[in-house]
């Protein structure tokens, strides 16, 4: 096996070797490239490794295993003074994805005729990148719905490769382990067969079954290659989450997988129903916490057989809500939010956001907190949680506001309202707390925040909109994806005044 | 308002002299053409001029105006003895579009996890081309859902230019009228606000909403420079049909348009409910006929107001059969079928084939017919009709057979069965008639038949699969599209043993 494995990267490797990175199926069968006759596909995988970074600027993480950078969602990497200028720095730059539209633009594509509140997601889920970025070792990988993954240098902002490796929407956030990328592909569409199934037994109808083709895919994290596939029927929406390796996975047609991050295969599956969005999967000790809409629960699954250990819910909560976000875990305690309670208030749906913590281990409720109700948005519809400093922060798009919570008692310390939240919501993105600072990256625009109460210390407007975005932040450079389908690169001293990179130190090289 | 539209042109056409077509987005500040700052954009417009072809070759048809060629379907076309010898000998190329998948296998991509027959659908709908291709004046056009569309040389094979106006798929068979090229954007799915909807309300959930941008996209035929487009709501899946300057289009959402084909703007939109899927309008004497799927009916409008002028409906017609099958018009006589009454056969579904004849101006049915039971295939379940001769021929994927039916009486002259039909079932594309053969594109083959008795006169193997393909036959080729994403053309010798071009003109060229 093992052997097989490195005759096939072998052959991998060898096509790198090649302008355009082009290898023929060999031993891949059914290998779901494009076209093996023409390099010059457009959706040839692109490789350029003159834009690879040199070793001195390999820096940052040098993984990338759950979405949003961690369980806790914290996604801010210092680096030490030993680092090149440019990380300390920070650099900016903005780099075009494949249907890139202008930053400038206010109105996405679709606005003339489905109005702009209907577009805003649309663009999101159909051109743009809906979550954002991972940095590991100096290269920012992005996945967009535009259907490529991008490898891009931290540094210039140059390509060093693009690939789509099927033709479907990428919605995740790239994990990049052991010099792999793996991405998840899943649309958010149901076709007509599901559509009357759900009509019946909206449990039996699976999100993205026969909507192309889903699945996890593995590529070389230098070239962009395909190693390996492993297709599921439903959506692969939600990114995975790895540990110990092992994926863990949420599908569309209501399973969850444990497959080998090596091989692509199967280790356990456990159908739990219901439907997964969006809400990626988060693992700490041995635990993987999944959470899944139409059946709205939260489960704790051992990650070596997925057995249920444990299974929560937030009461009231509407049929997408508990699939929409990804819950986040911090020393022992799971923090999940979800709309519920739908009513409709003068003729017009509104509802409420609940944010609940559970006992990472028994599942037992530590408290509800209740954000508050607001008119109904398109799409996801909930805030992803970040916890740091003994702190939820979290936002919500049904009132476009943010909320610092006491992760011990769920009592308040501030709320933040979004000043232009635009007509679909603000507040989807996790906050990332930074050396001091919270950084927010919301409609058009990325804040920095005082995360003591809740302050506005800068503003920098980007331009376009953000999904589901956290700000990545690696030294002194934030890195973002926008539904405008741009990846950027912004220096934090540009959002944050105050920012100081500290003492130059005596070793510096002139790079 | 002429010299705005004469201003627009003249700066696209200027914009052809750059050597990748790239035209900066002046003047439509809400254009749908990709990235704007990068002309080596994979969904940049590629634009070859070396490869159009030479007026000598400009042959064929001069205009395509409805799907399938025309309102009769039979999309065949003879050229005169004093065509260039390659038209009328035939010739033989294979063009790879761009996710194109090795003709040489037979499973698509996904059957590993979805089963074959399953797959086979959503490698048409995601990958492939659902219809067939339309050639005028040397050209060879085609729209894949792959989200490209393409222009290529009748003669050669070669590209003459690939455009991507819009991330959606295109599932249509490309207008061509005036130098200008229309495609109808438009996915097979269902957003989950819609799915909800569709539970409690059929009529009043629409196909495509919010699934990415539907309409139509008006390109120059010369360069494929987008020229304006008509956005909508629900999806545009089928292709518009063209008449008198205007366009007539149905979508998912239960409307019927009527365009202006110069400008995109809208002259009139009548809403019959329901939801468009595969059904192309056809145009007969100021008429238009449209068919819709949920509300299952056949509508004759009044091309200049849109008016209702009469509707039928099938008995018993499946939620969507009355929406896949695009109705053909031949002497003031309108053919349609549908699949209808479904029944639980030793616990599996079933379904039985009905075709149907009206009386074009009243309504008046003349006939119906029963083509027979059997089990339900995955998507398209209907055959698209094609009336030549007095005779109706259709197929049906229920049964994998064709029937030849007298246009008078409706009585069978004879059933031939597709002997390789696979697990999908086989006969949804419309045969074509030309020269007293009958050719069938089906499955993974082209047949030649009798049309007296429906006899196999010849059989080639072209790999991949068929969707709702016919045959085009443009003098000595048949030019095709397959699922699999490639365009091919094949000398109708090589499928008709007995085919004959006739004796070569005194003044043929040496081209």
């Amino acid at each position: 096996m093992r052997a097989i494995l490195l005759l096939v990267l072998a052959i991998f490797l060898g096509a790198a070797s090649m302008p355009l990175g082009f290898a023929a199926p060999v031993g891949v069968p059914h290998d779901p490239r494009h076209n093996p006759l023409d390099p010059k596909s457009p959706f040839a995988t692109l490789v350029l490794p003159g834009n690879l970074p040199p070793v001195i600027d390999q820096v940052g993480p040098q993984s990338w295993t759950q979405a949003y950078g961690g369980a806790d969602h914290n996604a801010a990497f210092q680096v030490s003074g030993q680092a090149p200028a440019w990380i300390r720095h920070g650099v900016r730059w903005d780099f075009p994805e494949a249907r890139a539209w202008p930053l400038t633009d206010k109105r996405p594509l679709g606005a003339r005729i489905y109005g702009i509140k209907e577009a805003l997601p649309v663009q999101t889920q159909f051109y743009g990148n809906a979550l954002g970025v991972s940095v590991v070792a100096g290269v920012v990988y992005a996945e967009s719905d535009d259907m490529f993954a991008y490898a891009v240098n931290a540094r210039t902002g140059h390509l060093i490769w693009r690939a789509s490796p099927v033709g479907n929407n990428l919605m995740g956030n790239p994990l990049v382990v052991d010099h792999r990328v793996y991405l998840s592909a899943g649309s958010v569409s149901f076709n007509f067969a599901n559509v009357t199934l759900y009509a019946h037994n909206p449990d039996a109808a699976g999100r993205g079954k026969d909507i192309s083709y889903n699945g996890v895919y593995c590529l070389n994290a230098q070239d962009g290659q395909l190693l390996w596939y492993f297709p599921t029927a439903g959506d692969a929406m939600p990114t995975p989450a790895y540990a110990h390796g092992s994926l863990f996975l949420s599908t569309g047609d209501g399973n969850i997988y444990g497959i080998s991050a090596k091989t692509g295969h199967k280790e356990w599956v456990t159908h739990v129903g219901g439907i997964a969005n969006m809400s990626s999967p988060a693992v700490w000790q041995h635990r993987v916490f999944v959470s899944m809409s139409v059946i709205p629960n939260l489960y704790a699954l051992d990650t070596q057989n997925g057995k249920v250990l444990w299974k929560g819910t937030i009461p009231g909560a509407a049929n997408t809500g508990m699939g929409d976000v990804s819950p986040a875990v911090w020393h022992g305690i799971v923090v999940m939010d979800a709309v519920a309670n739908p009513r409709l208030i003068d003729g017009k749906p509104t509802l409420q956001t609940i944010v609940r913590a559970y006992n990472a281990r028994t599942g037992h409720v530590l408290w509800t907190h209740d954000m508050g109700r607001g008119p109904k948005v398109p799409a996801f519809k909930g805030g992803v949680p970040m916890i740091s400093h003994n702190t939820v922060f979290v936002g919500s798009p049904i009132t476009s506001d943010y909320q610092a919570i006491d992760i011990r008692t769920g009592h308040v310390a501030w709320t933040w309202h979004v000043p232009n939240a635009g007509p679909a919501g603000a507040g989807r993105g996790a906050p990332t707390y930074n050396e001091g600072v919270l950084y927010i990256s919301t409609g058009p625009d990325l804040y920095a925040l005082n995360p003591h109460n809740g302050h506005v210390i800068g503003h920098r407007a980007i331009g376009g909109r953000f999904g589901i975005v956290n700000p990545v932040i690696v030294g002194g450079t934030i890195y973002l994806a926008n539904s405008w389908d741009w990846i950027n690169a912004v220096p934090v001293r540009e959002v944050n005044p105050h920012y100081s990179e500290g003492p130059s130190p005596s070793n510096e090289t002139s790079r």
